[in-house]
């Protein structure tokens, strides 16, 4: 498990090196890493990390999953959470909370471009990350 | 395989218990389990089990991936599908089929707050949920 | 890796043979299969293989995710990127990059109307598709 401490209620977190660091100490030489979020206000995705680009996808979630319109779970009346994180849940519904990624001669396998972020969508908080790599180890 | 029944076009179905106790029966210690939708038109997603959540999940996509604008798949002129579900093919896009998680202590790993649910956009329906766990069994 | 030429911007390509052939040569006959495109600007995903709906899907998203509003990724004050493919970023970013599918019988678990489909949002080009497939064999 790997704590990720965010400052922002919305945040881009690069996950990239902790889980190419921790795939080259699993000893997993062919195989997969599974990479989840425990958490339903956040999101586990892969993207270019260039820093207009993630100005771009936090702009495009703040004006396509608006955080200020009316929601039920927002809504004294029919929800007992007070965070006003209704948006928070959808844009993590929408990106998804977990991925995997192929490990080849022991290492995560990643195009030129790809970063694996973690966006914090309801922070600051502390998220737990589970990392968990399967597959076949070789020794000698 | 498991069979979920939907009666409404819309629903949201919880599937953890379901994917809890397959995880317990398969003798998977550590490795992972795959929930799949076999269909085109439903989605598996993770959040949280809350009504008025749910509601604003159902919500949100109605406005986002409306039922009443034009789509071929709709039009006979260009197409064979009378169902006029085009709306729930997109949502099923967007949200995707299947997902992969951890099984940890022969256990599913999920945080506090996470469901495991199903999304029906176009029921009623008998929808086909296949599930599979793989990886370390401990026996003694 | 499997290489995949596309010719227009936008384009859908029907990977679902060629996930096919692989999982029958691969030996497996219990597992999971890994689908991921190496790139940021193109999506794998699961939906019906139909003319009608796939003009569909690139309406929708033409409308939701467009490409000729304001992005800092296009703008030269902000990004070094000539491309103007913001818009193809965020495309991958919410359909995602990377998905798995069962392996049952020693064939891929596909719903009747189920194609794997890789998205290209900012072809021509010629992207990289690593196939990884994971699990029991049986010989005898």
């Amino acid at each position: 498990m790997v704590k990720v401490h965010t400052d922002e209620r919305e945040e881009l977190c690069n996950l990239t090196s902790l889980v190419r660091e921790f795939v080259k100490s699993s000893g997993v030489r062919t195989g997969s890493v599974m990479i989840s979020s425990l958490h339903t206000t956040s999101a586990i995705f892969i993207n270019e990390w260039q820093e207009a680009l993630l100005h771009d996808v936090k702009a495009y979630l703040a004006n396509a999953i608006s955080k200020d319109v009316y929601y039920r779970h927002n809504d004294p009346a029919w929800s007992d959470c007070d965070r006003h994180n209704a948006d928070s849940h959808l844009r993590s519904t929408m990106l998804g909370i977990s991925l995997a990624l192929q490990i080849a001669d022991g290492d995560v396998v990643l195009g030129e471009w790809q970063s694996v972020i973690m966006a914090e969508f309801d922070g600051p908080r502390d998220r737990s990350i589970r990392l968990q790599a399967m597959g076949i180890a070789s020794e000698k």
